[in-house]
């Protein structure tokens, strides 16, 4: 029995991380799923535990995210997604702000309510390709033509892994804009606060009851924890082994894989 | 006769910044001579003064650069200029590093006697449309490759101004890959000190001596001020109104043009 287990019995909900926990994705947007990851979905979902997938992920809405994954095999609806661009948009609408948009061309259409002429505000995702010089000039020219530039960001990582390597992320060219215009950037995603506690409201669990599963030590693992959660980090997708000497966060307990976690969680369940 | 004159008198060699202070650059490699800057020049070189051109310009080899402003009338030869690029490349030979490169086409030449194969570090420039995302992907896979990441940065400028608007910098990207990387880039240009230094090695001028006249307030006049000279701020280029009120950086005197701030510095060698 692991001690992050023993220690901390008492869960009644698990949040998922996606990319490179349940799989991993590819360049081309498909992707394959991590050995274990389907049956270990199930298995939560059979004992009982509340679940909730919270993802960073912004190269596709959320639709079109959950149709791959139920393609892939997983046992996924759109209800039980968190993602950061229907956040965004909710944000949005209560402070009357009128996005330029530098993301994925995937996720323009969950932006399609709003208002976009005479942007007042520039939100950036993982834009992937879409990161040209002349998209974040464009970006860049809107942000310092405003009086009160503000930057909504949909994530701050510095990188994940597709089949084909690691790939920049949305925060590195956050970092990008914010040195540009001396601005700092709000953060929709992981690891803010916010954006966690909205996950446990939807599932109804208080957070010394939640736990999570990332792959990710700072935003996954890291924000969790600053929540009140306890948090595991997964040796798939972007982990790398130096990440268990990282200086800032130490996880709860790092696992192989989801069902190895998965596995330990139900066990503790039934003593 | 402005303050700043009257209070430091004894100059002996100006240093002038080059994009903006000069000419104003077209994003197709062309540009247009900023009035009076021609005449500024041949009225610096018939006062006995000493010049030195110090320009973080990356987008060209130096050969190149000075071929275009003698195109554009000016009375300029390679010898005079100190740019990054030949200083990165000294320092890349001394410490046996092979670059792996980000930087514009046209630069490329400078580098064509290292040893590029197996890179152990990266040299970021000024790469304008070369700042792909798949780009800056593999200068990052490099980066993070390394045991010791070294990345060594042409400049640190936020923006620069063609005649069709504001373009990111450098400075920019290279703030993207230390973020990516959790490592700070060696920056060569402006502000670092050893660069002013080095440009005033060539004129044989102590910095108490000399006065630097640019038109970025951070990158021209507050390195110039870092290492012992007086600066002056040029309202051409990239200056913006809000540049007078600086929360750092304070010129020694603000003048609308380059035509403007010789007038006054020829005038007083002849108090």
């Amino acid at each position: 029995m692991a001690e992050w287990a023993k220690q901390h019995a008492g869960i009644t909900g698990v949040v998922l991380d996606i990319s490179g926990v349940l799989y991993d994705g590819g360049g081309d947007g498909g992707g394959v799923p991590i050995p274990g990851s389907r049956e270990a979905v199930e298995k939560i979902k059979a004992s009982g535990l509340k679940l909730r997938f919270c993802t960073n992920e912004t190269q596709a809405t959320r639709g079109k995210l959950v149709e791959k994954l139920q393609h892939l095999g997983f046992n996924i609806s759109v209800n039980e997604v968190t993602a950061p661009a229907p956040a965004a948009c909710r944000i949005l609408k209560e402070r009357n702000l009128r996005p330029h948009l530098l993301v994925h061309d995937d996720l323009v259409p969950e932006f399609d309510q709003l208002d976009k002429t005479n942007p007042n505000c520039v939100v950036i995702g993982d834009a992937a390709d879409n990161f040209s010089y002349k998209n974040l000039n464009e970006a860049f020219r809107v942000l310092i033509g405003l009086e009160n530039p503000i930057l909504i960001s949909l994530g701050r990582g510095r990188y994940y892994k597709e089949t084909d390597g690691l790939k920049l992320d949305v925060g590195v060219y956050m970092k990008a804009l914010e040195y540009a215009c001396d601005v700092q950037a709000e953060v929709v995603g992981k690891p803010a606060k916010m954006f966690f506690q909205s996950a446990l409201a939807e599932m109804e669990v208080e957070p010394q009851q939640a736990i999570m599963i990332g792959d990710d030590i700072v935003n996954d693992v890291g924000g969790a924890q600053q929540c009140g959660m306890r948090a595991l980090q997964v040796r798939t997708g972007k982990y790398r082994p130096c990440d268990e000497q990282h200086p800032e966060v130490k996880a709860d307990g790092y696992v192989n894989n989801l069902a190895e976690a998965v596995d330990i969680i139900v066990k503790q369940l039934h003593k």
